[in-house]
């Protein structure tokens, strides 16, 4: 999807010429920097890759979404059960990357008292990351490559052409849409017969095709896939814990589900991915890996205990994001329904 | 729903005498303050009335939500497409009530370069009445009455006792929910065959009940109710006519509805009620009639368009309000499904 | 100083009766609640005390700021040395009352180029409880009394009168204006011949006298007086130690000082007064007995260190705070000059 | 004076040859883009300017406060009179760049009763470009010039190597210390014998002189010059006007003052400087003057009236801007005494 408020006639006229020079610059850029695009295996290093879905896109993985994974969603559901997948936002959760999270209520009433019916009226004060704190999807503005002459992101989007101090003009979280889709729950702490992954314990594709194996499933494309560490456990009960490091997925485990089409990853970590990471070297390199080259949704922080419990692991997954215009990503409240 | 934060061994075990208590003090209120609960043409006045669910009850018509409603609303996806009624959040947006949406984007990234893999990361900071801009719903705690002692919310609950400089301890968003039922589309504008009602247009039970005989639709409990007017036109064209005034529901539509026991009112108004009030010494009355007396939902400033170009007037509506705790709305982008 | 922005004509017919009212009501407020006005002895209680400057006074202290004291403090400019007395403000400082202090540059100009001269601009984007973060002044709407009905300000004003979701419209640290007088320095580390007091440690009227008498100095009327205890070099050093408690005044040492008629106490601890409190069940009396009783300024977190080493104990001290309406304190950068 | 914080041992060493690597920097660039340094009457445009203070100078003008400018402004103050020469910061005052000004106050105390002597403790929240609204001093990190690599502001401190999201880790407003000197008023609104000069109006080095000369003053190195254009009499009384243009000086007055080495120019205009420019296609230009080229500061909506009022020409100014580190400028309260 373009951006249709900054596109004009004239950029529709030279939209092919644009397109057959950005792959221009991507071979350029591709024969320069040592990247081999197409080939998975390839270490995370500094270098962008073009996106599957044409020079334009800005959607990435979410042009998965479907009116035919809706219907395959909406057969899911049996039972009518909802799960709320998303965490309670407030004063003293857990802030990974040094964020805030301010609200403030005046306690007398914002709106005084007025009229023969005396209404009166408060409104909260929010300052925050809120793209980027407690339950939260982050979008394809959020992560990028720095390279010798700009910050790339997803399909190639320069930092110096779209970051402004009112939000980015590209990627911004406005344009991925809605997720109906298939879910999955891969419960590896339930798998790995434990209560909680430790931390620093890297998740492979083996643990999750064991998961799969279990419950008798497959991945299909555009599902969203969501991964149980037993970590969220620790959220509000011990946050320097919950903090300092996880468990979480691999290099080889974003692999395995980036080939299988997948349009978010979602887990009650973090951050997804390991922490420490795999090579101390190359720190998030999941987060490249999926944001930049493959425009799949991380969703962070999420709450997947009850799901877990109840051993749900298919089910109709929705979550619209709020249209924060320009913005890095979305908070949420995600549901899982059966 | 209690909050269980704040309930100990003591509390359950004094609840019945508290809710004899509360009931008792609602007898008295009503003396007092010449209040006839029950009696749904009695003027708005600075009142309160006990919950139908119960002196515990936090969460108001959101009760009315469960597996079967959800079934009902599932029934109606056919086709698999999905409608986002939410706004883009956006500066320069309309405020209504003198409220304020600040995004800014620091463009050096917020997390520097690092690793060899040269990972670059941005958030964006945001500060706003987060609950009451833009698509919001307005929850149980944002509107009270003010009476000779106190202001009284949804279900008798006092400012003096749950209001707190981070957040309600009482009727905050967090205990909301979910909304996944049946929603019904009433087109008021254009069965007056109008593009847009004009501002300070008072529409009837009449309108309402004209736009249900054309669909050949009934409204049953639980159901979501979005009114169009049209108004939503000005938004982002003319943001001064926006504000100033709306079309919008009397108290009589507003009776209408509840008695219907519905669980949102939705418009693509900012204030779901007719603005000038019917009477101008009392302003906003629909919301008392609503939010304090019937604990029912109002969701407003939808986008409404395509649903309405699309002649879609019966859908699965959902919406998963953010967790925010002590909150007294929250943004959105709820969807419609057909 | 009168609230002009309120104040009518009536208000000034009306203003002796309102006088004679409000002094009555003290008098069966002194009654009722069992205070002593004029006793300095009485122990820190749920009380008030009506000023000494009129019932209308908002201004405290702050009136003893004359034109003789400015000549009287700039004859003590001899070299034109200037002491910076306020700390840095910036991330990861101490912030004392669970407070936060966000400051934001967008990286790419705030004012993107224009012109032919290629003109950029950033602006910062600040949050913060910004007169009560970092070195800070507290203003007279700061601090209270919870009495049964109310809670109770310097010179009687009442929350229930003065608080507004914008900020006070009583007391506002707006009505201070500024302070240009005679600064005196009490280096109490010194004297006790340590480079810190320990946290804890209750300043005596001793303790403070031996410091006048070993520099030969006589506190006088409208006096600045700034007590060194060493802490502040805890400050960005060991900021876990500086926030858990501190050396500071007992109550003892705030009537020695209240009673020679001061105007601000200043000192380079984060509350002038010792933490924990020498009566546990009262915490932070000489806050009351300042800000409430005497209506004298605090001026807390203060750098110290230079003006000690160059032992100046007599200087002019000079402080304008922002002009923020309504605001409890003002952040700043006060300054000694000898 | 150089950032302490990121300077060590190492960059003391190599000091001098990047001293002079720099120097040789700013030949090239000088070569390259045309620069003619030391010639006044250059037109502004992409360019920057070596500092007269060296390579690692980040103070510009304000280098010019010393001990013996206390000493000359001291001699001054003869009666002791205080004159505040900031403004009110207050919801509703004009923005001009589209700035943002939240205060609020939490009506239920931010720290709740506590203790016998029932405590209770206000904070406000403030959001707001805070070194940018209402009377501010515009600092050296503000304004740059955009070149063909990069955005250079003040001695060529460039963009990509000092703008983090936490502030800029050069020119940060904390660098600056206090302003204690001589403050010349030029009231060229009353030697121009109206009460307002009309926005647009271009102030000449003629206008200034003039001034000086009906009060048989002369400028003197580091003095603070005040201009008066009496555009402060509409703030709050039509902020419309007051921010769509103003009378200010123009470039040739701008030189005027620069060449007399002045230490800052405040007005009671907005942007110092005429709006709209007297070359329309160089936007600000009197701000890449002073700021970029001189470093000179600019003291932005100060109240001017009483002073003018009191025909006080000549005084001792005082401001101590808030040392925030990183920040662009600071809010204040300046003052004048005589």
């Amino acid at each position: 999807m373009t951006n249709t408020r900054i596109e004009s006639a004239w950029d529709r006229h030279w939209r092919p010429v644009r397109t057959f020079c950005l792959i221009a610059a991507a071979v350029v850029a591709t024969i320069a920097f040592g990247d081999q695009p197409g080939n998975d295996e390839t270490p995370i290093g500094p270098k962008w890759w073009p996106s599957e879905w044409g020079a334009d896109d800005q959607r990435g993985a979410a042009n998965r979404m479907t009116a035919d994974k809706v219907l395959e969603a909406n057969k899911l559901i049996r039972e009518g059960k909802v799960y709320q997948l998303g965490r309670v936002y407030e004063e003293g959760m857990p802030l990974p990357g040094g964020r805030h999270f301010v609200l403030t209520i005046p306690g007398s009433p914002t709106h005084p008292a007025q009229g023969k019916n005396g209404i009166v009226a408060f409104d909260e004060l929010l300052t925050a990351e809120i793209g980027q704190v407690g339950t939260q999807l982050d979008g394809l503005a959020h992560v990028g490559v720095r390279m010798k002459d700009d910050d790339y992101f997803y399909n190639g989007f320069k930092r110096s052409e779209f970051a402004t101090a009112k939000g980015h003009t590209k990627l911004g979280i406005e344009n991925v849409g809605v997720f109906y889709t298939r879910g999955i729950l891969l419960d590896v702490a339930r798998i790995r017969k434990v209560d909680r992954l430790p931390g620093g314990y890297v998740i492979t594709a083996n643990d999750l095709q064991a998961c799969l194996d279990d419950a008798g499933l497959k991945i299909r494309p555009g599902d969203v896939v969501l991964i149980r560490t037993g970590h969220g456990q620790l959220w509000m009960k011990d946050n320097k814990a919950f903090v300092e490091n996880e468990p979480g997925i691999g290099m080889q485990a974003a692999q395995f589900l980036s080939r299988q089409k997948v349009t978010v990853i979602g887990s009650d970590n973090w951050a997804i991915e390991v922490v420490p990471p795999e090579d101390k070297d190359r720190p998030f390199p999941v987060h490249q890996w999926n944001l930049v080259r493959h425009g799949i949704y991380l969703l962070e922080i999420m709450d997947l205990e009850e799901l877990a419990k109840d051993k749900v692991y298919e089910f109709a997954f929705i979550f619209s994001p709020l249209r924060l215009k320009g913005a890095t990503g979305s908070p949420g409240n995600p549901i899982a329904v059966k």
